[in-house]
């Protein structure tokens, strides 16, 4: 019998809710409800019918419905499903405009108005349901239940009220015993922590023993205390910076243990000692997770120079290193010393400026801060350090050597490019020729497979990009720097450029797009070289570099529109410069583009490399 | 009867052609060549029916033609052009390679070849056949000409060779007679100038009296004016330059009247007196043309040493500038009130940090040098020279003065950046509706027009980017650089912001992109500025900006992918990742794409810009 009474159910359940659904639209809260509870239709329907009409007459609802027991029934029952959508759907496009804005949850919109309006009407008589209201918001307000249940045993409003020890007994039902204690706890209230342990299983000889010791403390510090057991750390630490300097240290443990350091730093005016203090410990925490520029700052904010001067030596913050030394009187000797050591740390990193200012001006080494501008290729600083400090004779015994051990590199770097791009170019037009014809061949079922493997077939072999501009890294110009973030970039590249590997096309494009963006971007350093070589009268290296530079940018130029298909706006069919068409066009495409968006990442390599053609490198003089 | 007669002819002429082309497959040169001449077919037909054949049998055909008229006509008639693809064309796919390689000229070839053919033969009886090929050629070797015919007048070889009269009459009836003469007396060789001159019809008391003048000079001094004389400038200078030391003068004023200074320095050794004195000319013509820095190397490369400052100083390059002051041992004044000057210049153009080194450290004056790294908020540098310099007063007077207003500049930049960023974003999706209901309603034949005009129709005013940013040019900080940057590229822009302007999506994305191109450039700007608020214990300003900027950052990168459709390679319908696809689908859309490379520069606006996310310019320590 049990299918036939289902489907009996199911078919009086459309006329059922129709008929509620005339009632609610009516304000005939009563009925509605009664039918539902007998019928169990999911209460929720009573708000999500109409959310709007709900809250407008909430009023009317309490009053209608009159019943401590079926409003807790209602406010148990309430979840942020929409029933309308998923249990109850209407064909009929009522189209309520969901009430819900600012983004609050319905269960907690509902149980406010509720609270509101029972506390309005007769809140002894509501009691529990008031109750309720509180336990069933998304974050339940335990400590406000536990609050009125306190006022109900300070001062009973009448006898015939609900009295505390029911109250409790309410809550207890609807929130675990423990979570109750704790939150009784959080209320710094003891005789409301009693009242609930009372009525747990805890033993007394537990409770008792701690909570009398808790009285026994500053309020501060007993609240610290007690927000510290309850695992509310930031809290805590509110409650603990307010004890006083005779917990400061406790307050500092205290922050290092929770890692609560810019919450501390904001409990304490700006520039009080205390804030100091938690600087100094930040500081160390951030040195210990290698932060060590925010360290450096830390440490300098309290004052710790020497601890601030070790974290920016950590990272090599050169000026402030050089500050703070000074900050600290350094000698000039031990002044010398550390800037000679950050200056070695720098040209390890190449930055060669910073190192040569640190030994020009720090250590008073001139000749070296020269040399090392020579190494880094800065060649108009070079000269005037040369002049500044009268030492002509330099130039011969090292720039114009370095000058030309940088042209030597300059060519034979743009050498390996060149004949890459065009080893890579030509395999490229192969790759695409042999994709051609296995499609082709695809197409007309002529052949039926084994033209992949004619992608392994071509003998020429392809070096990877990290192969070719290792060669270089023994140089000391500036290029070896480039060279080793390609070699760095190279190794992130997502596709093989192994032969026959599927997406050797894309590798191929890869490369060449890197390949393109390294020698276009060398525009200045080649005029600054030119410039140089000029300068010291060696027209013929500056005219063989100024040469071979044009011709490789010629020929990345003309390469370029048989490299790279010109990425039109997707859909390129339609017009692209009609006054609809662009919208249109844009529109189409972001709907078809929607669910290929992890697609988006390999689109890089289509897109067609830029010259950057308005940087005159050129010099005329060795035209 | 001329209609009927061309009729016939044209109906011959196919009939004609293919006994023609019978006669050349079998090398029957001279029945080929009898019938085309008598029909009036192209001679060109000759070699272009088989290019290679007729390389080939060369000597064949000379042979069988057997006569000097008939070749010189041959070798008059031959043109560049192919007559199988543009008089005659067969439809017969014959398909004969080019023999055209090297990208030698046809007519060079035949040329050259027919006169080894002939020289081989018989050189006396083709005489004038082999004038012919020497003049016929694209770029007439005139000269060799003559000298064969000075050779026949010299030496004649027999009685019944062609006399050097008749063959210079010859040449001179497919010559122009002035040309020629140029011509020979570009051979330096007089007895020819005379023998031309006097089949001329000029007058010997013109041109008698100028060559004995020739006659007496020194060789390459007579060489120079007669080059000068043809206008062969830089064969002139050659000559001039081996005339001594005497010339030298007229040789400088030679290269200035023609603009030959690299011509000039290569005439001479790098490093002699004469290569310094041109360099020196070249500067003034450098300098002149404004090119201040190639002007100035110039003239330091020839020791000018006040003229290269003058030059250096107007192009600001600071390096150089101190470097020859030095060379030029300026005194401390002197150098102090040049690096001043330059300072100022180099503020104007926001290079602050050069612009302080030269106050520091050659004009001694380390408070300007510190209120200019203030200004252009270089806080780190800033506060080394403070230290430096012991003059930790200026941090209050200035430094946090400083950090307060470029912090509130930050701040207002931010703002209303991003007022601008959500006013467009709100005005694009206004205008992709208003277009996508256009293009519906043009669809449907419902709305025939009129919508259109709804572009107009919203009144929310867009401000255009230069509108904007023109608002803080007054500021000093960084920030303006960059926004009077985007004024000048808004300046450029191709697209109008103007409401309803038919490309207004387009110039909406535009501006859009730019705004995310500059804030997220700001990175390390902001990082900068962070870190010397949290120094001074601005930690409220700095959380502050942090706060904004990482806001405007998340906003701009949850707009992104709403704003830029995702630019797939193009045709994204075939699947992207495919082994095959990937090929195809650049093939397809490659050659759909040819015929629209204007719309390659239309492209940018639709491609989503990236953040550059690696950048880590947040501090822990504010949040």
């Amino acid at each position: 019998q049990m299918p036939r009474g289902n489907l009996e159910t199911v078919h009086h359940r459309a006329l059922v809710l129709a008929q509620i659904r005339k009632w609610l639209n009516s304000c005939l809260y009563r009925e509605a409800f009664e039918c539902m509870r007998k019928l169990r239709i999911n209460l929720n329907l009573l708000y999500d019918h109409n959310p709007q009409a709900f809250l407008d007459n909430v009023d009317l609802f309490v009053r209608q419905i009159d019943s401590v027991n079926y409003i807790n029934l209602f406010l148990t029952e309430i979840k942020e499903e929409d029933v309308t959508t998923t249990m109850y759907p209407t064909h009929s496009a009522s189209s309520v405009p969901s009430a819900q804005k600012s983004g609050a949850k319905k269960v907690d919109i509902i149980c406010d108005v509720m609270r509101a309006a029972m506390e309005k009407l007769n809140p002894q008589k509501y009691c529990l349901s008031i109750l309720t209201s509180y336990v069933r918001k998304t974050a339940p307000e335990l400590e406000t239940a536990l609050q009125k249940v306190h006022e109900l045993r300070e001062s009973p409003p009448s006898p015939d009220a609900v009295s505390a020890e029911e109250a409790l007994k309410y809550l207890l039902f609807l929130v675990d015993v423990n979570e109750l204690y704790d939150h009784s706890l959080g209320t710094y209230d003891f005789d409301l922590v009693i009242m609930v342990a009372e009525k747990s299983q805890k033993d007394p000889k537990e409770y008792l023993p701690f909570l009398n010791k808790l009285k026994k403390m500053e309020t501060n510090y007993q609240r610290y205390t007690i927000d510290k057991h309850l695992k509310r750390y930031k809290k805590a630490l509110e409650h603990l910076s307010k004890c006083g300097p005779e917990h400061f240290i406790e307050f500092l443990n205290f922050v290092k243990d929770q890692n609560l350091y810019t919450e501390a730093l904001k409990l304490h005016p700006v520039g009080s000692s205390e804030y100091k203090a938690i600087n100094d410990v930040y500081g160390e925490h951030l040195y210990s997770r290698q932060h060590f520029e925010q360290a450096g700052l830390a440490f300098a904010r309290c004052g710790s120079l020497e601890k601030a001067l070790d974290a920016f030596v950590a990272c090599s913050s050169w000026q402030h290193i050089v500050s703070i030394a000074s900050q600290l009187k350094y000698s000039e000797d031990k002044m010398a010393a550390l800037a000679r050591s950050v200056s070695g740390k720098l040209r390890e990193q190449r930055k060669y400026e910073s190192a040569a200012v640190l030994l020009e001006q720090y250590a008073k080494d001139y000749e070296e801060a020269i040399i090392l501008l020579i190494e880094g290729g800065l060649w108009e600083d070079c000269l005037r350090l040369i002049y500044k400090y009268n030492r002509p004779d330099i130039i011969e015994t090292n720039v114009k050597p370095g000058i030309i051990e940088a042209k030597k590199n300059y060519m034979t770097f743009l050498e390996m490019q060149k004949v890459t791009f065009i080893r890579y170019k030509e395999r490229l037009s192969v790759v695409r020729d042999l994709k051609e014809k296995a499609r082709q061949g695809l197409l007309d079922d002529e052949i039926p497979g084994g033209l992949e493997s004619d992608l392994f077939s071509d003998t020429s072999s392809v070096m990877t990009t990290s192969d070719m501009s290792g060669r270089y890294s023994h140089s000391n110009s500036r290029i070896s720097s480039r060279s080793s973030k390609n070699r760095r970039k190279a190794e992130r590249k997502k596709y093989s450029l192994k032969e026959g590997s599927p997406l050797e096309d894309v590798a191929l494009l890869e490369a060449l797009r890197e390949i393109v963006r390294t020698v276009d971007t060398m525009r200045s350093d080649v005029n600054s070289l030119l410039k140089v070589l000029v300068l010291f009268l060696y027209d013929t290296d500056a005219r063989e570099l100024q040469q071979m530079y044009q011709e490789f940018l010629q020929l990345m130029e003309v390469s370029i529109q048989d490299i790279w298909v010109p990425c039109a706006p997707p859909n390129a069919t339609l017009p692209v410069l009609g006054p609809h068409s662009t919208a249109n066009s844009i529109m189409t495409s972001y709907q078809q583009q929607r669910n290929l968006k992890t697609a988006e990442q390999e689109t890089e390599p289509f897109i067609a490399p830029k010259l950057s053609k308005t940087i005159q490198w050129k010099l005329d003089l060795l035209d």
